[in-house]
């Protein structure tokens, strides 16, 4: 049932009750929690993905997301009862929808341009399929200006009119690993935007259904990108702020970890934690959309400059610190062995994009250390891609602990921890213990010893 | 009755029974809420001020703050209890105090340095009253390292020993006009902090019997500085980041109010509000205290240095829309009457201190501009200190808003404000309905109509 020009009323009573088909491009990490809401949530969902490995296993009701809660119990289910159905021939899916839904992620080029290929070519795609009523929501946090561009790509290429013919809403996620679900249909309002008002209406309806939490709606698709791209830059800039209080402290001779907690004890401060650096497919990424488009603005947007040159020089600061360590027991860099605890941009997701622990990685093997990870949420097959022995419980010169896994540090406490020197980035270790355990234990964010 | 020593119990049970007299120096928008929530805790409070006006005032009774709730109920019962008296003769006073608090402002010079005078000064006359088992509480927030500066002083000066003899403790304090005596006693818990363990006791003792929420204590003087200045810090950073959005906004074609808004519908957002600059004795000072103290220690802090340049233009990017609002009714800025809405540092606070405001007016009035000012938190003489004549309901052909006095919007709405047109730096104005009333009206952080 196509949607467009029907009431938030219908438009939600229709999604409910199993008269809406949905096509959905992307059933990643994003898409697939996304798909099973949408499904669960009456809707009839199609789910395209490039991936056939992907596809084979979600038909049979196989989730390939374990460490998300709720999927593994939805999605064999609404798979055997047909009202998710994913696929890889894209061709016979565009044909079928009523609603397109875009889930495929946008990243940068080391020169912050944005890579817009994959986004592109599914707008292109929905073009084949597109018909009169059909609504396209664009769920990928984009750069200022991208639902513009894809509505203008769909005009040209199917001759119809934008809000006459049919509508594009972005209705940006707000979501974090590991609770995408809930996320999805009750942590957040969704926030929807439109340049059509009858688009925005009918997504309003369709949104209403899946999530609990009400429909923040924003003047245009504008403002609906730049919601949700702010709010990553909200982020950035402060744990900007964490990281520069880190090196002041440092040099001041303070404990910037005690000190963001105590001030933290008001309720209008919300000091963001310090660390090695900002890795992600998120908050690195939205602030970079942001100063790409001023720079071509000519616009000067000097904290988020000086942001990104603090947090790029965060992985730096922690190699200069390692460096230190090694250097009071007598060791240089080369020939030492280094654990870095930590690939991934956040422990316990299995995510290695613009992962400060790389930078710090490249720089100490350049420098001809013997590097080991420990990475719980790594697979056998990323150490080797990513050039870092797995470790095996190795003897080691130096520990680093750049993500917050809890066991390392317990096996510090009890000096079960084959390592001579710590150095905790993460302010996860308590010096006092690591050192009465025989370490050599120094942090991020306060005076040597 | 000395408090140095004593358990925390015993420390606060001596102050809740009457047994402490505690000598305060400071009666200002902070010292005289302080005195009055420290005599209602039971302490025996003199006051030291060098107002003799204010201190007349306050010994008659009467309440020099009728702003600040609770105040006008305590004040007159308290004093004629005798339980707080107040006098300008701190020779007589400093003879008597068990506990000596500290609460007179540091503010600081054009190029960033702390003005430390008053305060060096109140050591100086504490150190002549000063007594074995006497604690020093300073409540003034202050440029790291200035608590042990003062120890440093009293040691010299009496000869005494820090820890042993005497106690000095951090104890900045955590208010905003118009809720001091709340927020002193129970909107947030007390930070303490002293490099003496046994003043540290004994100080959560008597901040106990004045705090319901209870005390965090830090380890270091140093750190309960840093507690409170980089709360400071957290909110000018953060105020910044609203401004450089907003000029963002207005280039792209964003409302900024709407945006932000709606990015904090997700908890994990607080973007500010961005306006006309950052102003009065707190927000804008602490971050100085921070770069002036790294500028000695030749530590480039890039992203609090890029804050106060976005912040500082803030004035004069509001001045350039002025002269853009004046240019689309065919006028220049020399013989233009303009109105400034708001000349404090906040609406309701009489408080002129870097207030941006003041920044505009200077700038307009040196182009030429015949100036106004409404400021109903001002008194009478204000107006010819600031050189700005008080508005009388003249007409203008601009009104500046940047204070948040709504009464000037409700007039806008009917139509009643004699201004052509109006500029709203403060996001207070729904620019449809001043329009729709007649005006040209355009807004901060928002592409001009």
């Amino acid at each position: 049932m196509k949607l467009l020009g029907l009431s938030r009323e219908k438009a939600s009573e229709a999604v409910k009750n199993g008269k809406v088909v949905v096509v959905q491009f992307g059933l990643g990490k994003l898409g697939l929690p996304l798909a099973v809401a949408t499904a669960a949530a009456g809707a009839k969902v199609i789910g395209v993905d490039i991936s056939r490995e992907l596809v084979e296993m979600i038909n049979e009701g196989r989730n390939p997301l374990p460490g998300e809660p709720g999927i593994g119990d939805l999605l064999p289910r609404l798979v055997s009862e047909g009202r998710l159905m994913v696929t890889t021939d894209w061709r016979s899916a565009v044909t079928k929808g009523d609603v397109y839904v875009v889930a495929v992620p946008v990243t940068v080029e080391e020169d912050m341009r944005p890579r817009l290929g994959a986004l592109l070519d599914v707008a292109g795609k929905i073009s084949e399929g597109l018909e009169k009523g059909d609504l396209v929501m664009i769920e990928t946090t984009l750069p200022l200006g991208t639902t513009r561009r894809i509505t203008s790509l769909l005009e040209e290429k199917t001759g119809y009119r934008h809000g006459v013919d049919f509508g594009v809403v972005h209705a940006p996620e707000r979501t974090s690993s590991g609770r995408m679900l809930k996320d999805i249909t009750e942590s957040y309002p969704k926030v929807v935007g439109s340049d059509s008002p009858k688009a925005l209406e009918a997504a309003v309806g369709f949104y209403s259904a899946i999530n609990k939490r009400g429909i923040v709606e924003v003047s245009t698709s504008l403002a609906a990108e730049a919601v949700k791209v702010f709010e990553g830059v909200y982020r950035y800039v402060n744990i900007a702020l964490a990281n520069e209080l880190a090196l002041y402290a440092e040099n001041v001779g303070l404990n910037v970890w005690e000190v963001i907690e105590a001030a933290n004890t008001q309720p209008y401060c919300h000091l963001h934690r310090p660390g090695a650096g900002v890795g992600g497919h998120c908050i690195p990424v939205y602030p970079r959309f942001v100063m790409y488009d001023a720079l071509k603005r000519g616009l000067d947007l000097r904290l988020l400059n000086a942001a990104k040159a603090v947090n790029e020089h965060m992985p730096l600061h922690v190699v200069l610190m390692a460096v230190k360590a090694l250097n009071s027991i007598g060791k240089p860099v080369r020939g030492s062995r280094i654990l870095i605890v930590g690939l991934t941009y956040r422990a316990g997701v299995r995510e290695y994009y613009m992962a400060p622990s790389l930078r710090v990685l490249r720089e100490l093997k350049d420098m001809g250390a013997e590097v080991y990870g420990y990475e719980p949420a790594a697979m056998p097959e990323d150490f080797l891609k990513l050039g870092v022995e797995k470790w095996g419980g190795e003897e080691v010169d130096l520990a680093i602990i750049i993500n917050a896994y809890r066991e390392v540090v317990e096996d510090i406490y009890r000096g079960r921890l084959p390592a001579k020197t710590v150095l905790d980035a993460r302010g996860i270790v308590d010096l006092e213990r690591a050192r009465s355990s025989g370490y050599y234990a120094i942090q991020l964010g306060r005076a040597g010893p």
